[in-house]
């Protein structure tokens, strides 16, 4: 496995490659979630390049930035056994250096709302720039996120579609824990107490897709069984919202494809999961 | 020629092509300045492509938009002329469809300075969004752009540095009427009389050169000096501004390489001119 640590070593490696070549954008931390996929661009692409970037301009909070969890030598470790065959580790000088002017700016729903409006319009800024940038350097043919993110990966496929990038976006199903936690790095910050508490996240979205195999079509209504599971194990929320999968526009009735977002704290923990939920199915994904 | 109107079309035309491409972006109404670029990307590339798109996003003024002259059948019979192998002529809803969301920013002095400040920030993220769309999807290697709009290219430098788009961007010397005005679609609103007042603006400019050749290197005087010109002339300045050429910090006396950027109105029209003085030696490109 190759490490690089500039754009230049890594635009100079790719061209050296035949073949499609597929992106893992990360943050490091690296867990199961993570090496799905790799496993999925290994799969489908010839060379495998993961970047591990912890991107301060997607971060609207110093102290979750100070926080976020780093682990060089183990990432490398964990990188090399899932067959990674390139890394690209930069600095935030490499990213960002003196005189950087540029950003990429998503608009609308898409990008304005949820996540947009709890981290503030510069946190998708900050994504659609650094991706933008890791695509052009790494020549992707294809880029692997996790569907956790859900509106991370609309905003990214936004900005692809829109300035027209050469780079297939893949969503690749959140992967949980035996539990049903939803795999993040964020997750080693919780106690044991509050990883507990925190199972009721995906109690209550598994809640909704089983009312929904039920009948009941009433957002508020599901909503509401909802924020009750979440209520009894004090999960402090920010929202759980029922939206259009694509245009994130909000939805009254589960009539077709549904998004259902989650977002909120357990402890200092700020966690996200979802599910999509169709009409009479009741579930796309089920949370557990 | 191939005459290619959507972006799938331009693509998958670029990717039977062999060896460097140049792309030549312009709005049409075409002239010599464009011709010249034409020329010096056949010079450099295998394939020369000219995009002509008016595009809306970088207008501030709608009258502007309404009135910019148009000539479609003229404009393909001169670019086959000059040898040109691939026109891309976008209509507005191909660049910019329904749901269309994206806008790449370049922020700081370069792009809200001068014409940043006079047409507003949306001017130039109109331009830096439609050039990266424009190089993505003809996959240039290199892209050609008139000195005259000397903001312009360095925006577009900034934006390509800055995201690392593989594209050179290359800047062509202003080209001049016999009569020393610089070519511009605009000049065909010009009447004889507003023609022969426009001619002050070059006047202006090299007698900031001539001062600089004799000795003086302050920029104020200079500016008084070339006002005195404009003024006689009836020539309405928005600016005249002594800027560091990649920066476009002002710069207080003439003790390196500066561009002087000037911009104003003759009757209803709104031209640009500059010229690239450096201290003794006067002048970089003489405006005449």
């Amino acid at each position: 496995m190759l490490v690089v640590r500039t754009v230049a070593e890594l635009c100079e490696e790719m061209a050296r490659r035949d073949g499609p070549i597929g992106l893992v954008p990360t943050m490091g931390a690296l867990h199961a979630g993570h090496l799905a996929l790799v496993e999925r661009a290994k799969d489908e692409c010839e060379t495998v390049v993961m970047s591990i970037f912890v991107n301060p301009a997607q971060f609207n909070d110093a102290r979750d930035l100070a926080t976020y969890p780093r682990d060089e030598e183990r990432d490398l470790e964990t990188a090399a056994e899932a067959g990674v065959d390139v890394v690209f580790l930069p600095d935030p000088v490499e990213m960002y250096p003196r005189g950087y002017a540029t950003n990429i700016v998503v608009s609308g729903p898409v990008a304005e709302t949820l996540e947009g409006a709890k981290r503030g319009r510069s946190h998708f800024d900050g994504v659609a720039t650094v991706v933008a940038k890791l695509m052009i350097a790494s020549a992707a043919d294809a880029a692997y996120f996790g569907q956790k993110d859900a509106q991370q990966v609309i905003v990214v496929q936004r900005m692809v579609t829109d300035l027209g990038l050469p780079v297939r976006v893949v969503a690749c199903p959140i992967v949980r824990d035996a539990d049903g936690l939803a795999l993040s790095s964020r997750n080693v910050h919780l106690s044991d107490e509050e990883r507990a508490r925190a199972l009721a996240i995906p109690r209550s979205l598994n809640a909704i897709a089983d009312a929904v195999a039920g009948g009941e079509i009433d957002a508020r209504t599901l909503a509401a069984r909802a924020l009750d599971v979440l209520a009894e194990a004090e999960v402090l929320v920010e929202y759980i919202a029922f939206v259009d999968p694509d245009s994130l526009e909000p939805v009254d009735e589960i009539d077709r494809e549904v998004l259902v977002a989650f977002a909120g704290s357990v402890g200092t923990t700020r966690l996200l999961d979802n599910i999509v939920i169709g009409p009479g199915s009741g579930t796309g994904e089920k949370s557990r």
